[in-house]
């Protein structure tokens, strides 16, 4: 008898693992624990402007909006961040209207310098108010031709290296710059991440929960094929918008056999959606994981106050109550109410609290985890040639308008 | 031989049809296009805020944003519209500190009257400003407890009918009356509305398009579970949200003969997400359908201006481009590469303009698609056992507390 077949082998956990240890030396993300956050600051420290206004799309801003919306409003930050990345024209022109473009300084963003839609808003802003040295820098790959701009206007340029993807490079300059602009703690993130990148090469904690979650995740993925994200505080919506690109253009690909895998992710808000979405996943077909996020201290103590309402008696058990204990009560009542239904797939996930130092963490894991997830699917994390694809159509349909 | 089972009947488009005739007597939400809007024009004529605060959660306000996020920079409207909704306490706080509250009209919207995130909220909003006759009105079913609290204190309020569900309610006063107060167009609104209901009970364009893809959608359920849209434009964010709801919790079911159901919901901003999740759609498993939706028309000839950026000279293709052009070549785009690969099963909706008749037509015709998969799948699209478990689960936690 003669066998022939091109099924991918069954890989171990100590397997996995290695690759990582070798993809560590020419995938770049791993390592940006360790970059050098002084060149931020120096340039951070200069900074005049209120205004700080990111051009860029997806892997160029989707990171930096995470961090900033997550803690925006818990500290006082001294600068107030925007991001242009839509094209629809509505909305460009009623945000760019509320700003002072004379007190704005530009970070334009593009790994690959000619993204069209970065390039267009960009040309605009240019249309308002002069760019310059004074108002304006840079971030892309040093021999693109945004870069080529930067140079011969005499501009501040920093390097997103070659080997770190858009979606992998929120704690390269792309997402440090902006954030050190605005006041963030920059050191403290990178210190988040830096704890999750030991513990998990150290194959502590890290290691042990991140492969068990991606080995379940890719075993059963033809029968769970999405994955939600069910965050309990509104804050975290940017941190579901990074989630939903870094996993969808990370795992959709074909594999080395050339079948087509993919995990779909979906992130949902907890105290909105668990009005609605859970519905779906309490009574419908067990095609989801659930993973829920919790922030176990806000360092908020607002309570619901005693407040006597005629007719809305039945309720004045809820006075006293803090809204964070309220908010964690309700992450408690869905995990309840999914467990005990006992054939959904959930893990629940408590960040310590509302600090660079936790959400980085959280992202950095993330990362870990889909590294992880695309070797035990034999698919390439880190291209996108299926996005490639529209962009060349999109090209070509500008150009011969002509 | 004997023989029993418990499989569905195949169900004619004729006869769904008589079945949704046959339910638009009890329930409620298709006649809600010959609703009397005058009240709400009434009403909103006495207005004398400048900010409309919407308190509610869910079906009390995804609707009315998702109309206001579209259309709110389109035309000048003499106020502004916030949402509290959330529980989490930071943001919470930092909406409310920006809003002047003596300047403020509250708009508390409950169905059941009891619902304890919207409870919270107006007990907190309470604590800081004198809730009145003068600053506040109820939306409620006409025998709940907030009706109660509204008749105690002689305020103002409108019914929401017992027949329509959370989730069907925006052209109801749920969305009518705090989108007339804004300035909206609310009879625009209606008449969108209504003529997506004639062409569809008159058996027209709607009949025949809404069916078909109903049909499809069930009958390929197993294969493709998940049903996303793109929008081509970042201001129908808010659309996104309600389709999200409406379809993930009135589908997401136990259908007659217990066999859970449900399609999942996915939205997503087409000149963003198609530098991200469209590379899942596109070299991913084949488990999604894509509903592309185009704005024919945006009323804004915002153009990319000819600066010349050296070393950026090979993107001067997109001078003079106008953006709203520049979108909709991106949707061809995108629509031109999922069609090459036909294997992705796609439809393309293009409403006509930015206007009150346009996001109502969408909407409209999203509620009866929603309303006919539920009749092909044998579930009822109008309730939610699945979340109100979650709550009992709530309370009591919140109860034990004391």
């Amino acid at each position: 008898m003669q066998y022939q077949h091109n099924f991918n082998p069954t890989i171990s956990d100590e397997d996995v693992f290695g690759e990582i240890v070798k993809e560590k030396d020419f995938i770049g993300y791993y390592n940006l624990v360790f970059g050098d956050t002084l060149k931020y600051k120096e340039y951070a420290s200069h900074v005049v402007q209120k205004n700080i206004v990111v051009i860029g799309i997806g892997g160029s801003t989707l990171g930096t909006y995470a961090i900033y919306k997550f803690l925006k409003h818990s500290k006082k930050f001294s600068k107030k961040l925007y991001f242009l990345e839509t094209t629809d024209p509505i909305d460009i022109k009623s945000k760019v209207e509320n700003i002072d473009l004379n007190d704005t300084l530009f970070i334009v963003i593009s790994k690959s310098g000619t993204t069209i839609e970065t390039v267009s808003i960009f040309k605009y802003i240019n249309s308002l108010v002069k760019c310059d040295k004074n108002n304006t820098v840079v971030i892309t790959e040093s021999d693109s031709k945004l870069n080529e701009y930067a140079k011969a206007n005499d501009i501040q340029s920093f390097e997103i290296p070659k080997n770190v993807g858009g979606r992998f490079s929120v704690f390269s300059a792309v997402g440090l710059l902006p954030l050190a602009i605005v006041g963030m703690d920059i050191d403290g993130l990178l210190s988040g991440a830096k704890e999750v990148y030991d513990s998990f090469f150290d194959k502590k904690d890290v290691y042990d929960r991140v492969l068990k979650k991606a080995r379940f995740f890719v075993e059963y993925k033809n029968r769970f094929n999405i994955n939600v994200i069910f965050s309990y505080s509104s804050r975290l919506d940017g941190f579901n918008k990074w989630y939903i690109q870094l996993w969808g253009e990370s795992l959709g690909k074909v594999d080395i056999n050339s079948s087509r895998q993919g995990l779909t992710p979906i992130g949902i808000i907890g105290p909105i959606d668990q009005h609605s979405f859970l519905q779906l996943i309490v009574e419908g077909t067990r095609d989801k994981t659930v993973t829920v996020i919790k922030v176990e201290d806000f360092d908020n103590h607002l309570k619901i106050p005693p407040v006597k309402l005629e007719g809305l008696g039945e309720l004045d058990y809820l006075d006293n109550i803090e809204f964070s204990s309220l908010i964690n009560k309700q992450a408690d009542a869905t995990i309840e109410s999914i467990h005990n239904l006992s054939d959904i797939p959930c893990d629940v996930i408590t960040i310590d609290s509302v600090s660079e130092k936790s959400i980085a963490s959280l992202m950095y894991e993330y990362e870990l985890l889909t590294s992880i997830c695309a070797k035990f699917m034999y698919i390439n994390a880190y291209d996108q040639p299926g996005v490639e694809a529209g962009k060349v159509i999109l090209k070509q349909k500008l150009e011969s308008n002509k």
